[in-house]
């Protein structure tokens, strides 16, 4: 793979306290003509699953070629691995710890680097912020062509993680809640393709819904619609309003179509 | 107009979810070279009038040739059109919902193109997130040099929206609020040129304000003030606080300057 | 100092409010190659601690050449001078506010020069913002080349700061809190060097450590740990938590060593 010298950025480091402003001294210091962007920073602390929908979302809109970070790393300094993964013409470097879940479920023939050269990390590495001592150096060398395996070593010991896909019978789609954006659009692991232009009424907790809308405007202002999204799921909605606030609705809550049969 | 390369971004996508980057992310994947800068990601979810204000105090700091991309947008998926707005030799892209009002307010003869040609769109359009499938991929194109005329026809069918301006007579100016920024600094629509020299006393609900100061530090700590913000409009603060929260002060509260006849 | 393009931006203005986009409107229009990077605009409004221990923190990572703008300036529009300076090959530029302390601490024979030369300035100055009308185009003129000295003259009556260093004695070390960052991590001015391989029991308000970790995964989640941070202070953090907000840490709060004397 050929970097086009972006490097994204995905972090739970909030834009408070210069860490990832930090972390691009770092990058510049190694590649000064880096094209880095910022994905979020506003990961909250430790959300791993989080970091992965938005990562899965975002990634495919960039070119080829480029790479990206991720670090939300409660294990920071332990003995936890760092991975290296290309997959699909994108390069990924996170912790192993799952962040990368539907990364792999994407792509499964994925080959996998433990990285652990240090010839690529800053000379100091403190055991508590590896997105400035190792991620972003790291990513730095790459994007200037340095070859993923010279990271470390392939590896078959990690960890690749889970997706949650729906239950699917004749009349019933059983999935759950796995994002909501900061709308308070919920955002479902329910994708177009599983609901296949079947009629449904829709069931999150005390929110019944009774048909599929195509737009946000389909709806009243403060109406509930049910539409497919930006990311091909299904997403609960209010019109001008914060579905995830009106109807307290939580990650994993479970979300059930019942398909209307037709007469 | 000659594009520079530079796309500014103005929105209410927040920086949590990740749509801001991937929107950078299809722009990379048109023009590699595009130089993109964040105007602000939180205007309030679909508070356009924000925006709007925003968006005419940033854009002139620009160089020509700067391509502007405003998406607050309830009405995403709906039949509203998009507009590209060539300007003041720069060129706004919003949809037709009053977003560019001010654009509109100081530049009378521009020409406005509806935006309908989806060979500069991306292959696949969502119903709720142009941002990305159209506005990003347009901006992109616009930036490389194609003529904003090719995004689709010349419309006069569109809605400017409209500016209000303050009354003015010999002994009162009678004006409203239209922003408080994040220091909770309010700002009015009583400009510099309206006040013009003259002397007055400051009714906003039951905040009272006997003369214009010249900078925050005119006042002691805690102290309120009136002074010419930096946009050329007069504003209401309080040094080292927070005026919009010490007086509840809200968009389009009324702000009275009596004017004092000189002796 | 050859500038290498670099530019960062560090205030008090928020990501709402289109100000810093409206600075970098300004220096690309004097600099279209500018490389601008965010520290953070998240600085509590008109803390000048905090913004200067976050600049301390991240401007080394940069590479030499690179100029650092500051811009949290509760005197702006008074007579409070503006500087200039060079040190350990990098440019800063501030208020006279102590916003450089630990940057005139790490280099003491450091050249300040007053910034006041208006040709380097937009042609109008606001008495508000003069992160757009002063800063950004000072900034954006020294990553062209504009020599330091070619800003205004040399002084030195100005407020260089001062920082608290610990009090060290056999048996104890006292020092004080001095940031806390966005996990609640908080972190005290006692640095590694201090400390120098000793025990020591920790006590801070009503909280007691009595062991030095060496990252968060030391302890259980939950658990409060002290350990060097990346910023190479001691630091007090809580697993998986908020340690600020558990133990109510606030800035100056005393930290306590109390060294274990080898048997």
């Amino acid at each position: 793979m050929k970097p086009n010298g972006i490097i994204t950025l995905t972090t739970d480091f909030g834009e408070n306290d210069g860490y990832v402003g930090t972390m691009k001294g770092v990058i510049f210091s190694i590649n000064p003509h880096a094209q880095i962007v910022d994905i979020s920073h506003q990961i909250p602390a430790q959300k791993i699953d989080i970091a992965a929908f938005i990562l899965f979302n975002s990634y495919k809109y960039f070119p080829p070629g480029t790479i990206h970070v991720i670090v939300v790393d409660p294990g920071v300094g332990s003995q936890r691995k760092i991975l290296a993964v290309q997959a699909g013409g994108h390069i990924f470097i996170a912790p192993d710890n799952q962040l990368l879940k539907y990364i792999f479920f994407e792509h499964e023939t994925t080959e996998v680097i433990e990285v652990l050269n240090k010839k690529y990390f800053l000379d100091i590495i403190s055991a508590t912020f590896h997105g400035r001592d190792i991620f972003a150096p790291v990513a730095a060398h790459l994007s200037l062509g340095t070859p993923i395996k010279n990271l470390g070593k392939i590896t078959t010991d990690f960890r690749p993680g889970e997706i949650n896909t729906p239950q699917i019978s004749k009349d019933k789609i059983e999935g759950e809640i796995i994002f909501s954006d900061h709308f308070g659009n919920c955002i479902s692991n329910i994708s177009q393709q599983a609901i296949n232009g079947k009629s449904f009424t829709l069931e999150c907790g005390t929110t019944f819904i009774d048909q599929l809308s195509n737009f946000y405007a389909d709806a009243k202002p403060g109406g509930a619609l049910a539409l497919i999204g930006s990311s091909g799921y299904l997403e609960i909605a209010v019109r001008d309003g914060n579905a995830q606030k009106e109807f307290d609705i939580k990650i994993h809550d479970p979300v059930i179509l019942n398909i209307k049969l037709q007469p």
